[in-house]
C-alpha cells in the first residue's frame, strides 16, 4: 500500500518526521509532496523546492519506507488540486492530512484521508521554527540532524535573515518601493 | 439592447435577484458573468463557477428577459480586463455596476456604465451570508429559493464550514504547515 | 439526468446541432461546453468565446432541453482537464463525446462516456467550413440559420478571411515578422 | 560600464531621480526596470506600466547617462526572478538597490550590488505620495515636474481616488461583492 | 502625435529601420514594441529581449525621432493583445503594421493603421537573415552597423548555430529526448 | 560531486539508463529531472509526472548511486530555464546532456556540462518506442524491466493506442472537432 503526505516543509521538522514514522507503520511506500515548490526567498517559504528535496530525502532515508520525495507546485485552482498532485505522484491509496481543506478536497474525490495526533505542536511549527531561525534562538534541536546540516550548508539562515529585513512582507514580487 | 452586470456570487443572493430585475426593465437580454470563475474551497469563494452557473441560471429564468450566464477566470490584469470580459461575453450595451473599480474599468474603455441602489445592503451581502452559514444561523431566507435548493443538493454548507477550520485564511494553497 | 458535450463550436453547424438533438433524447439537461474559450482571431479559432456563446444558445434553444452554454478555456495539461471541465459546468451525469482522447480522459477519471454516429462528416466539419468562408464558398446552408445571424452580425467571414492572409499559419502571437 | 536599477515607479519621484543622478556618476549606461510592470488600476500600482514608461524616460532625459526604460512583468517565482530581469535587460556590470531580498537574490547569482542613502525616506515614498494624491494634499513638489505633467495628461490622480472607494482592497479582481 | 511599431526584430535589419524611418516623418514620438519578448535561444527567437532592447536603441538613435523601446511579452489571447499592447506603452495614435491580423487586431479596438511598401522584402526578413547567420554567409550587410555590433559582443551567431543542431525544432521545452 | 540529467523519459528505456550507468561512474550523487512534468496523455507525452517517477526510481535503484528523481514543470521560457531547473534540484556540480540547446542554455549560465556517447541510438529513441507500442509490436526489450512493469500496472499501453486515435496531432487541447 501506498500513502501520501504533503507539507511546505519549510523547512522538515522532528514534527514532520514523526507524522511519517507513523505512516510507515501503515504503508510500504511514501510519497512526500513538496508543496508551494515554485516558492522561495520569502520569510514564508525561504528554501527552494530543491533544497527541500535534499531535507526531506536525507531526513527520512533510516525508516522501513519506500520514499518518493516530489516537488508540487502551486496550481492556485482549488478544484483541480486533486488531480494535480495525483499527476505528479505515483499512485497512492491513501492520503494523510489534519489541514481541514486538504481533508475535504481529498475527500470530495473519493480518496481516503487519515489524520494523526499532532506532536508538541507548540514548537513543532514551521512559523515557530523560522521565527527562532531570525532572532538567533535554539531550532537545531527541533529538526532531524540532516536538515541542520543542509541549512548550514546552503546558508539557509543567513538568507532568512536578510530577507526577513526587507520592508515588505515578503510576498510582494522584489522590486523596490 | 443588451446590459452585462458581473459578481462573483457567492452565493448568488436575493440582492443580486433585485439588481437583474431592474436591468430587465432596461434590456432584452443581460450577460450574467460569473467573476473569479476559476476560484472555489476558500472561505471567501465556496462555490465553483458550475455550481453558481446553477445557481444563477436557475434563480433567473422567471425574469421577462434572455439571460446568458458565462463563467468569467481572473486574467490578473486590470488593464486589459474589459477586453477580457468582452470576449467571453455576447456583445453587450451597458455595463451595470456599484463598484468603483469596475466603473473606472469601463469609462476609461470608453463603455457605459450604469449604478444602482443597493437593496438591504446590511444582511444582502456575500460576506455576511457565508458567515451565517458557517456559523449555523438562519440564511436560506436571503436568496432565491433555486439557489438554496443547489447549495443543499452540493452540499455546500458543510463544504464552507470544513473550510473555515483551516488554520490558513483560505487564500493559501492547500499544503499543511 | 444532465449530458455534457464540449466543442470548439468554430462555428456551430448541423452536424452539432443532430448531436445536441440526439442527446436531448436521453437527457433532462445539457451543458454545451465552448472549448478553447481562450483563442480566437486565429484560422483555426476564428470567434471569441461570447461570439460563440450567442451561436449556440440560439442555435439549441427550441429544442425540449434545458441547456447550460459555459465557455472553457484551456489549462493545458491533460491530467486536470477532466476535474476543470467539472468545476466549470453544472454537476452531469454523462460525457458525450467522440473524440479519443476526451473519451480516454474521461474514462481514467471515471466518468460515463457515450458515442454518437457522425452526420455528414465530409461537410459538418469545422475545417471544412471555414475553407468556404475564406474562399466565397457556400456555407450558411450547413449552419443553423441563428448561426449564420450571428456571424452575419459580428462581420464574422471578413474577419476570418482577413486572418487568413497572415504570413503566419495563426498560431503566431501577432507581431510582425 | 552599465547599472541595473528597478522599482515599481508608482509613482517615480524626486527620490528616484537622485539615486538615478547617483549612480549616473558610476556608469555610462543605466537600465531603469519598472517592476510590476503588468499592473495597474489598483491604489498600490494605480499606472500602467506605459504611463510609468513615459514618467521616467522625461524625468531622466536631462541627465548625462545613456538611460534604456524597460517594463518587466512578475513572474512570481523568487528562485528565477535574477534570471528573468536579466534577459529583459540590457546586460549590465552592477545593480543598485536598498531592498533586502532585492539584494540578497543578486548577491546568491553572483551579480555585485551597491545600496545608497535613501534621500528624504519621510515623504519621498511611493505610498506617502499615493495618500496624497487621494486626499488633496500636495504631491507635485515631490515629484521631477515632467512626471506632475504625465499625470496630468492622463487624469491619473482622479483615477487614483476612484479606484480607492472601492471596497476591496485593490488587490480583489473587478467583480462585485 | 505618436505612432506605434511592433516586431520581434530577431534581429533589427534594415527593413525594419527603414520602415521607422518612414514613421519619422509622420510622426514626433514612435514606440517600438519588441513582441515576444520572452522568447529567446529558438532558432526562431535566438535574442532576448534585453539584447533586442539594446539593436533597437543603438539603431535608430540618429534618427529625428524620440523613440521609446518597449519589451512586450505574449499573452496568447488575441482578444485581449491591443489592451495589452496599451498598457505596456505610452498612449499612441496610430499603429504601423503590414501584418493582415495586427491590422485587424488594431481595427476592431478601433485604433487607426497605417501599412507601408516593403522593402526589399527578399533578403530584408528575418528567416532568411537567421538562416544565412547559421550557415556562415554574409548578413552583416542587411543591418545596421549598430545591430552588428551587439550582435558580435553577446556572441549571437555562435549561439544560433548551436541552438540549430538541436534534434527538435527549436518550440520544444528543452529536455532530452 | 552531484551531476544532473534531464529527460522526459516517455518513457525511461535502455539507453537511459545506460547513460545513468556512467554518470554513476563520475558522481556519488545524481538528479534525474523528469522534464515537461506537465504534460502526459499526447502521443509524445503519454505518461503522468508520477508515472514517470516510479518508472525511473524503480529502474535506477540497485545503482551505486544517491539518485533524487525531480518532476520538472516547462516555464516555455528559455532564459530563465537554468534557474528553474537549479531550484528545483538539489544543488549540483555538472549536468549531463547530448542536447545542443541545452548544453548552451547551461553554458551561458556558468554550468559544466558532459556530453556522452548515445547508446544503440536506431532503437533506444522515445519516439521509436512509442511507435512500437502503438502498432503492436516488441519493445518491453528495450527498457528496464521495472519500467516494464509500471507501463503494464497503469495500462500504458492501451492508453497511448486509445490517445493516438484522435484526428488531432495530440497536441491539441481536447475539445471536439
Amino acid at each position: 500500500m501506498r500513502g501520501f503526505y504533503i507539507g511546505r516543509f519549510q523547512p522538515f521538522h522532528d514534527g514532520h518526521r514523526r507524522m511519517v514514522e507513523e505512516i510507515a507503520e501503515d504503508v510500504d511506500e511514501v510519497v512526500l509532496g513538496i508543496g508551494s515548490a515554485g516558492d522561495s526567498h520569502t520569510t514564508r517559504n525561504p528554501f527552494t523546492a530543491g533544497e527541500r528535496v535534499m531535507m526531506v530525502t536525507k531526513a527520512v532515508k533510516d525508516l522501513p519506507v519506500t520514499a518518493y520525495v516530489v516537488p508540487i507546485e502551486d496550481l492556485d485552482r482549488n478544484s483541480v488540486w486533486v488531480s494535480h498532485v495525483q499527476s505528479m505522484s505515483p499512485r497512492f491509496d491513501v492520503a494523510y492530512s489534519n489541514n481541514p481543506l486538504v481533508i475535504r478536497l481529498f475527500e470530495e474525490a473519493g480518496v481516503e484521508v487519515r489524520g494523526s495526533p499532532m506532536f508538541r505542536r507548540d514548537v513543532l511549527e514551521g512559523t515557530e521554527l523560522r521565527e527562532r531561525m531570525i532572532h538567533g534562538r535554539d531550532w537545531e534541536d527541533l529538526v532531524p540532524p540532516a536538515v541542520a546540516n543542509v541549512i548550514e550548508e546552503i546558508d539557509g539562515v543567513e538568507r532568512l535573515r536578510r530577507i526577513a529585513e526587507t520592508d515588505t512582507d515578503g510576498t510582494e514580487p522584489p522590486s523596490d518601493g
